[in-house]
């Protein structure tokens, strides 16, 4: 699908050296003057600087210009880093007329190592130059480090009889486990909606999106996500009603296209796995149950080797510190196989029913409580070599 | 260091072909009559079927003979699985004359399918013959199941003129983040305890051991650990004062090496690594940022690869869900290497000083919080191509 332009955003695209020579690493990206802004930030002690800064930004104006570099975080830099996130901002809002507020900063690589805040100042001015408004894909090519594919996801909707655009970029593979938002992703609409709103928009989409997946539980340091709403198409998205319903679902949809294109693109993953645990007295022991799946190295490698050995996932269900939990009322199925009822293995399952779901490429473990109506949903990938491999060859 | 003999007990080890052919998978430890017991299990829900008739069991009469497969958990096994544990220790009983309370059933191998009963009966006899007071080696081998090596520890001291031996085994390299004791260790000691004093020693001392140790994070349905006192020295253990300290520090170390031992033999582990958190307001959340280091897998493939990415050590302590952490107060050590001082890096920090400390085997991450006196120290591995290769060819 291709990505769709938005009224009012432009993207450039640059090779900055930041990291590498000859490698996309810097993007800018251009609101129309009136956009409003939501975001949501990692919750990790140690945020990066960036994350700071634009934090304080958005509290103090509406954002016309992101400044976007890959190759280092600017994380773990002390005060040095605050420095240098909001030096980029103050350099770029002198090149085109804007206050330094104005401006937000999001940096994503190696963490620990000062900015090249040099390099990423004389890489403004081609970053600028490359503005224009189909620049989405080049875009979601400039945002990514251990990365594979770009991704992007759009939607089109018709709003009070206007066109409305609902488009976004992310990139993400490695120290996934979103605590807020995942390691950068921009999505930009020409709808007009207000600021309030936009927010329990985002706050809401990211819930079930980039708040429910996992690579390797480990939240990052600079997780960012930010919807823009440049208002240019004229629809109104208003508070409630079918309109607001009708836009959040496409958010939803664009921040889900998205968090799953960051699974399916996870270091080393051979597999989509989806979690599902139903049956729970409430949503967060849903949600505990299913993390304590989904980063069990023993469950991991068992995918990765498509081997149906789910007494892995019966022992991550029985370590995932739910009080009282009944283990005769705990049910598994791997897809439409049910592999165990009331605890044990069910009786007409057949090893051969395992092996011939586990050799599918995407697969849904499905654990029934047996002691609520609540249920949760994550998605997370396999623990490979190359998993390993890529973490311990490259110092991303 | 070889394994000491301690009077009262013997053991006998045999191949049953419970799971392989001529594989050492049947262990039967005796004790004398008037042994006192202590013991330890795991906490995961989905407790084994031994873990439950044993501690029926003990809480019926003092154990007489342990009997202990490798090869099959049976765990996710349900009625049945209590029918073949139950059954396991009936045989024995009715074989060598005592009552099936005096019998613990131990297992450790696949999750989820039925134990060969037949086989582990019919290799009963033989396991009785072999019985002999210097066992214990053989012992260690036959628990094992992906360990790469047999693990025993002892020490010797003197009480009230006595000399007092405590020997112990235990197997486990998988699997392993112990909530309780690890899978399978036993202990003996021929010091008189009562059953009080010897449950507080064993308690205290895995603490401090077993349960400080994580290779993967993934409790195991079967964890147990069994502190066995014969008497047979005539050393009487007083409930408290010097003797009971240094009988219970001997204990310590036994339980100490033992689960050292295993973290060594982890799977695929390449390196040893120690995490020390200091400074914290309470052992417990120094525990937990311990774990959040130890369980990343980020952390562990950096370790894994020699490289001093220490940014990813920080993420992890910021990741922990310390309340209102104040990150300019904490400080990271490798070694002797400061790397980290008030939340950024260490002004006369060098990469070489780095790279030195992670070529190293054996390596201590230090981490000060800055918050408090609480501390806690646990040991983990790193992790490697080997882990995953193992975890994902055998089923175990």
């Amino acid at each position: 699908m291709e990505s769709l332009k938005v009224a009012g955003i432009r993207l450039g695209t640059t090779c900055a050296g930041i990291k590498y020579p000859n490698r996309r690493d810097l993007v800018v990206i251009e609101a129309a003057a009136g956009t409003r802004a939501a975001a949501v930030f990692t919750r990790n002690a140690f945020c990066a600087a960036p994350v700071i800064v634009a934090r304080t930004h958005l509290a103090a104006a509406s954002p016309r210009y992101l400044v976007i570099n890959t190759g280092n975080a600017n994380a773990g830099t002390g005060r040095h880093g605050l420095v240098d996130a909001e030096a980029s901002c103050r350099s770029l809002a002198e090149r085109v007329g804007c206050r330094t507020e104005e401006v937000l900063p999001f940096s994503t690589g190696v963490i620990g190592e000062p900015l090249p805040l040099f390099r990423l100042v004389a890489g403004l001015p081609a970053a600028l130059a490359a503005l224009r408004a189909d620049g989405w894909t080049e875009a979601a090519h400039g945002i990514m480090t251990t990365d594979t594919r770009p991704k992007w996801a759009s939607r089109r909707l018709h709003l009070a009889d206007r066109e409305v655009t609902v488009t976004g970029i992310a990139k993400g593979a490695g120290m996934i486990r979103p605590d807020m938002a995942t390691l950068l992703a921009f999505i930009a609409t020409d709808a007009a909606v207000d600021e309030p709103v936009l927010q329990s928009v985002l706050t809401e989409a990211v819930a079930d999106s980039f708040n429910a997946i996992t690579v390797d539980g480990d939240t990052s340091t600079n997780d960012s996500c930010l919807l823009l709403a440049t208002g240019q198409s004229g629809a109104n998205v208003p508070a409630q009603g079918e309109d607001y319903a009708r836009f959040a679902g496409a958010v939803r949809e664009v921040c889900s296209d998205l968090a799953q294109a960051i699974i399916r693109d996870g270091e080393g993953a051979t597999k989509f796995i989806t979690v599902q645990i139903e049956g729970g007295r409430d949503a967060a022991e849903c949600r505990q149950v299913a993390y304590t799946i989904a980063h069990s190295p023993l469950v991991k490698t068992a995918f990765f080797a498509s081997d149906p050995n789910w007494g892995r996932i019966l022992a991550a269900v029985g370590r995932a510190g739910l009080a009282d939990l009944e283990i005769d009322r705990v049910a598994l199925h791997l897809d439409e196989v049910c592999i165990v009822q009331n605890g044990g293995r069910a009786l007409d399952y057949t090893e051969e029913q395992g092996q011939q779901v586990m050799a599918r490429p995407e697969i849904t473990i499905r654990v029934e409580l047996g002691r609520g109506a609540a249920a949760a949903r994550i998605w997370t990938t396999d623990l490979s070599f190359d998993y390993v491999r890529i973490n311990a060859e490259y110092r991303t």
